[in-house]
């Protein structure tokens, strides 16, 4: 049995339904806000989690409303104070249980009644207004409705500091040239509110004492119905908690007019839309604040991914265009150099030819060439640039959303529980939460260790099979051996990677409850932190491996290293580990977006609404016979609840991930994420606007932990792409040999530099090539910088070793304190606050002080003709009208500056 | 001619004139603010800059007030929108220039008096009370004295969003233990406040609605004279520039009590209290915000650099105790090992034995060993925590200053003319500014290149100086060669440091000027950046030239570097650069605050009221013939002008230099830096107390720039240190020695692994030493990784040096990226504001609704009460009594949740 909160205003099912919301049975009061008082089947609790943790737990954690699948992304929806919240497309249902003070079980029918009474009581005191159903049920949802009038919404939006518009306009100058507007055109969504919505009104924090100054045509709809139910939801969360304990989810506003869902669905959840801007107005309106932040950050991010796109291309371009001049590439794929190169694997493998190896040379100077390492200069400082932008965006929004010096949402959306006679979290100690955090890191280093062992599982799968492969007779599989373990390897990888990205959400939301969090907002970037930190590392390890570790512990000829005993470490391909790297990375990249997209944006979804739809047919046709009139919201029920913007923001931030981290080695990164971004917008945008019911409106002021996390990317990302240049690409060791070795300036005989000799005769026995291809080999040659045989220092480290270990070393500090350096120019450089909002601000302040300033000489002007009046009737005799009048003004008076007349006439008459 | 504003309510000079103000001739209005019609001699028109610039310009930047000789300083005042403030210390001195609309010259006596007349006027329209002068004088000052009346103060006050305290008490628990409070008994002032100060009022944004709920005891006390004299400045700023330009200082309150500053004077500004806390809530109420933070911040400063000291100290005596049995030093001391060294100059150096440099090694040790790379981790990480701490206590001061919630001053202290007809600067395009521009670019790049050159004087200097001494037949002079060097080469940089220390100072504040910056805020800004720039480089660059660049250009044996063709370049001392950039260090730090402290902050303002009391004998003479009673501030116009918290900040953050930039090099400079601090603390309170004219006391939340500095300084204190720890000392090569190359593992061998070898004969002739004291040297010895004479790339740099510097450099990769990881970990483990701060808000919040809650609950009861005494008497027939009060009370009743009956009633009345 539960008790909730539900409002119901608007529904998407019958086209005559859409009205302005619902009212009373006077058909005068507006319905603000719902509660639902359930009656449950006790089979119905689903959660994993309620007998497995403490009592108090359960007053904290939800009334089992988190489906296992789903725990990260559930929880996440507590992140607005909303635990189980289950939003649809046209209501916000929210249903929540008593998780009763000593029993684990929930409280008797009796009891539920006595605390629904007294809360309604409570809430009637506060000044609510309350309607409830004519007759009650015994069992099944039963509804009261709440109305709040005016004055009580007066009154807290005087205390919630809200801002109204007052009858003051200003002018928002749009900074945009005509010409720019005119070549923008049609790129902007056609909503008929943006083109008005240039004209703001003056906005001030609410006051009763100002009502003359608002702009208000109608006490109805002054307050908008996102206003009016946060203001019913805040009287609701001081009242609760008298006699039990009780989360309660924010509510909010429906569905404000069918006209805005139309265009939304018309002019946004449309591919056909893809190249226009987003009506982020509108979505704000429809989804509140926090949506419409992720909204317009996606679009920023997706916007400045088209320059990037573009460097990208050009830099991939000019590596297409200087393929063939390009000096390396052209001496491996010369045949008259004959390198003879030691065997790749012991015994079945032969001696091999270089120039054999020009494929992947060739391709491997599309990507490593200088512009990659300018490329990567200008990503770095792009990702910074993109914050800053990212940083002015969203101050503009918050003044054109009036969201400007309200203090955060998060600092009282406390978990209620914190501020109640049930506040048993307050009391846990140290000792009571150590074992929920020995638990949660051991847990992360558990999953840690998981991430690296599958790595090395996949390691040891590629080692093993091409080892099997090559020792096969088949001349057919001996020739596809890289091919086939590169693809399945990848292909298990992936896969991998796709499933414990599903099994790390759930674990982190498990994690985080065991740790207890005191608030809303602490669980919420709790949670973010642990499932990025799990996911990253999924996602990451694999490219982490082939960037910086494969075939640097594979050993010399003569002395490999070996796993298992016979298995000989796997080496990178002869065109170097940054052509394997770049194929992962863009292999990961696409497949985790396609499939992600498509099956678990879409299918999944999909699924989901079959088998609810399937499930509750019988409850709704039960409900049907019941009721002649089927409420909007059993229509509606099917829906997939919404469960946070977390997967959202995670998938975005693995993206940028790999458009900032390994970029050095794939600059076509940007473009493949740029495609990506555009359908993921509109895709986004269709399950918002017809997939999911409608999610709670939470107002947010800034994008929260994720502009962390994003900016420690960006710094993580320096350097990360420094080591990639230095380490994983050979751009250093070329410029070293041009450099420092060179006889001639050029690259001519770069290759044969960096190839070291080995005497044949040194090698194991069994390890050399049964028979030969290539005839009696006394010399073979191997990628490193080695003494050769004949030195006193045989296969010891040669001095050009460390010499382009030292450059490769000291590239590395230049370009991260480089980077790092025009990075804290450039964000210091670019404002935070643009000029036009600064000077709008400006002008507002000056506004406002000018509006006041009237007022106060209008009502001092009024009052002293008044005086002159009474002065003219008091002559005349009529004393007591005029006593009476002086009276009701005295309030006046005591507000502005008196003339000495005027203060006196003041204490004579209010002293009568 | 000038008109200025001047408030007067204390002196310091009669004992018996501490009162609690001024007032008008009525003995009951307060003065809050003096305005001075001021007749001054045209030559006292002292400015520099203002023949030199545009007329624009004129209205900006003084009217003349500027010394030369302290313009950054001067200028910094500006920066609470105050040109040429002079303040004093019982009153703050406020006089301004008109720069009239065309003409460069002063507007006429007449037009003055009729802008006079104006401005009066119009202050008198906006509600303030005007007193003048009885007498009209010809010329010298002639005084308006304005008082504001309540009405005005609570319009205002509610305009400013002032926070004022309720009748609600909210006691402002403190977290410490009783144990530890006891414990810190000794060390807290001796002041009253401070003990009651505990229990702290709920205060909220004033509003003339709910005066009720104020803690109102005298209309006449109940806002500070320090907010009264802010709200008559924000007045005035409104007011003024009808008819002309003109900048208004702000202005604010006096010396609340003279108690205070007697406490103040015992309790702070006093040697004997050094070991004591400050009284930091008492310099705020005094001071004003602005130096209450500088205060505070350097006392956290102080605080911090006792564990610094602490460590520091430990990790010395670690080098003391582990200076026998330091193996390297140990060798070079040992003459059996017999090293014979190249001679350090041409010709008439000798060879010369290894051991002889026994002394430095030794001495070397001390501050080059393993524990200095903790110490410099610990640094690091030391002011991460510095800055993180200091953000807490600002936010604890915000909390309990009452600045939390304010607008940042900033926003509206925008330089007046910007808002009024005057504002050409808004018109300044690009091209306007370009000139500008261009001055500072080059002129900073020009100082950069003066400090450059004057660095390398001196080593040119010390080059010449030793060689022309080598030559010298006296063998006592060739004996000291180095120390006398050394010695005088030094003090000759820490002179030219502090010489061009003050004219850094002077060309950062011209420089600024000529930018036109918008705001103050800006112009204080880019004052603050440039004369930190150029200070810095000039104090570090000496600096920067020990650690990393002396002796890496003087080549080697056979082919070193000359200048001016036959001296050749310095190297380090035998026992390593390191030992000779301590001694730079602790010689420029060390002198540069004795010198600074003694001659700039105590001696030179002593000589400047001296030549003020001598100069201005004869005026305060001659007016104190004219007037009977001699005005108080007549008597402390001799004190100096408060110039500015820049030089106090900036000399901090220079020292700040010291403690982290090269802190590795020097682990005694937290010591040196604390023993400065203490004096320094008491110093400056003693100046602000009885050397100073009063501040203008303006508001701050934060210390704007200098954090921003001050972290930056902390990011380049790691690379600085990396390389410093990698690249100066000797502890890289001595850890691959250790582990590379030593045969046992231990340091054994080490010296002789550094030194390279060089065959005699292969030197230059005539550079040969004459006649050698060693006999007959074949080979010698010379500290570099070079090839010996008989490889076959004899003198190349060997693999050694290769290995050496990858190491170097990997280290350098290393400490950066490890020490940077850290410090965000520990900025992110630090909450930003302290946990009780976070609560007291929480608390507050809470007893904020529920007094309002029950404030709303008490009307709406006494208006049903009302209404029931209503009825009775009206159906007694009482009906115009009652009527007049129903409709007294209406504007009550739209406030509260009304119940029907009543609700009728009202529009009942109001319709009659």
């Amino acid at each position: 049995m539960s008790l909730g909160f539900l409002q119901v205003v608007d529904s998407t099912s019958s086209p005559q339904g859409y009205g302005e919301g619902l009212f009373f049975s006077d058909g005068r009061r507006k319905v603000d806000y719902v509660l639902v008082f359930h009656t449950r089947r006790h089979g119905s609790l689903r959660s994993p989690a309620n007998t497995s943790v403490s009592q108090d737990r359960l007053s904290v954690v939800s009334n089992g409303n988190f489906p296992p699948s789903v725990g990260s992304d559930a929880a996440a929806g507590r992140g607005v104070g909303v635990p189980g919240a289950e939003a649809c497309v046209g209501e916000v249902f929210m249903e929540l249980g008593f998780a009763g003070g000593a029993e684990p079980m929930e409280p008797g029918d009796l009891e539920m009644r006595l605390i629904r009474q007294e809360f309604e009581a409570n809430l009637q005191e506060a000044g609510l207004e309350i309607e409830r159903d004519k007759e009650v049920k015994a069992h099944g949802p039963s509804f009261t409705r709440l109305h709040a009038p005016w004055p009580v919404l007066c009154r807290e939006a005087e205390f919630l500091k809200i801002k109204v518009p007052t009858k003051t306009e200003t002018g928002f100058g749009s900074s945009m040239s005509t010409v720019w507007r005119k070549l923008n055109q049609p790129f902007q969504p056609k909503v008929p509110q943006q083109d008005q919505g240039r004209t703001k009104f003056l906005s001030h924090y609410f006051s009763r004492d100002k009502l003359h100054l608002y702009n208000i045509t109608s006490r109805e709809t002054f307050f908008d119905n996102t206003t009016r139910s946060r203001i019913v939801y805040e009287i609701l969360r001081r009242t609760v908690c008298v006699r039990t304990c009780q989360t309660i989810g924010e509510n909010n506003s429906s569905w404000t007019r069918h006209l805005g869902r139309f265009i939304l669905h018309e002019e946004w959840a449309r591919y056909g839309v893809f190249y226009k801007y987003q009506p982020i107005d509108l979505v704000r309106k429809y989804f509140g604040e926090k949506v419409g932040l992720y909204f317009a950050w996606l679009g920023v991010y997706t916007q400045l991914l088209i320059p990037a796109s573009i460097v990208g291309i050009i830099v991939f371009g000019y590596g297409v265009a200087t393929v063939d001049a390009d000096i390396p590439s052209l001496e491996m794929c010369d045949d008259r150099l004959n390198f003879t190169m030691c065997p790749l694997c012991d015994g079945a493998c032969d001696f091999w030819q270089l120039s054999t190896a020009c494929g992947t040379a060739r391709a491997s100077h599309l990507f490593d060439n200088p512009a990659t390492v300018f490329f990567a200069v200008f990503m770095s400082l792009w990702a910074v640039l993109f914050l800053e932008h990212w940083k002015r965006r969203q101050i503009s929004l918050n003044f054109s959303w009036d969201l400007t010096g309200i203090e955060e949402d998060e600092v009282h959306a406390v978990n209620t529980q914190t501020h109640t006679e049930c506040n048993d979290m307050d009391k846990l100690t140290w000792k009571d939460r150590l074992p929920g955090y020995f638990i949660n890191i051991s847990s992360i280093l558990f999953m840690f260790g998981l991430t690296f062992s599958v790595v090395f599982s996949v390691v040891i799968y590629r080692i093993t099979v091409s080892a099997l492969m090559a020792m096969s007779s088949d001349p057919e599989i001996k020739s596809n051996v890289r091919v086939t373990v590169t693809a399945t390897a990848v292909i298990i990888s992936l896969v991998v990677i796709l499933i414990l990205d599903e099994i790390y959400g759930s674990v982190a939301a498990w994690l985080t409850e065991l740790e207890i969090p005191k608030t809303d907002t602490s669980f919420e970037e709790r949670l973010v932190l642990k499932a990025f930190l799990l996911k990253f590392m999924n996602a990451y390890a694999p490219i982490f491996y082939v960037a910086f570790f494969k075939g640097r512990f594979a050993g010399r000829p003569g002395q490999y290293m070996y796993v298992f005993n016979h298995y000989r470490m796997e080496e990178c391909a002869p065109g170097g580990c940054l052509i394997e790297l770049c194929i992962q990375l863009s292999i990961i990249m696409l497949g985790k977006q396609l499939i992600q997209n498509n099956i678990f944006e879409i299918g999944i979804p999909k699924l989901k609404k079959l088998v609810r739809a399937l499930k509750n047919k019988g409850t709704v046709e039960k409900e049907k016979e019941e009721e002649k009139a089927p409420q909007q919201w059993n229509l509606d029920y099917p829906l997939a609840a919404f469960e946070g913007l977390t997967p959202e923001y995670m998938e975005m931030i693995i993206q940028f991930g790999f458009v900032s981290l390994f970029v050095a080695s794939f600059p076509l990164a940007p473009v493949f994420a740029l495609l990506n971004n555009v359908i993921e917008i509109r895709l986004d945008a269709k399950k918002f606007v017809t997939e999911l019911r409608r999610p709670v409106a939470a107002r947010a002021k800034d994008i929260g932990i994720w502009y962390d996390i994003l900016s420690g990317m960006g710094k993580f990302a320096v350097i990360i792409n420094a080591f990639v240049i230095s380490f994983t690409s050979d751009f250093i060791p070329r410029l070293v040999y041009q450099y420092m070795y060179s006889p001639t300036g050029t690259m001519h005989g770069f290759i044969n530099h960096t190839l070291s000799y080995f005497n044949v005769s040194s090698l194991k026995p069994g390890t050399l090539p049964s028979n030969s291809m290539l005839g009696e080999v006394m010399v073979c040659r191997y990628k490193d910088y080695r003494e050769p045989p004949w030195s006193p220092n045989a296969y010891q480290f040669s001095k050009d070793y460390w010499c382009v270990l030292a450059a490769r070393l000291a590239f590395v500090i230049l370009f991260q304190n480089l980077v790092m350096f025009l990075s804290h120019v450039v964000a210091w450089v670019i404002p935070d606050v643009p000029k036009t909002i600064m000077e709008q601000l400006k002008r507002e302040k000056k506004l406002l002080v000018d509006v006041f300033l009237r007022e106060e000489k209008e009502k001092f002007q009024l009052i002293q003709s008044l005086f002159a009046k009474e002065n003219a009737l008091q002559s005349g005799g009529g004393v007591p009208r005029a006593r009476c009048r002086a009276a009701s003004f005295s309030q006046f008076t005591r507000d502005i500056p008196p003339s000495p007349r005027s203060e006196n006439e003041n204490s004579r008459h209010t002293a009568v």
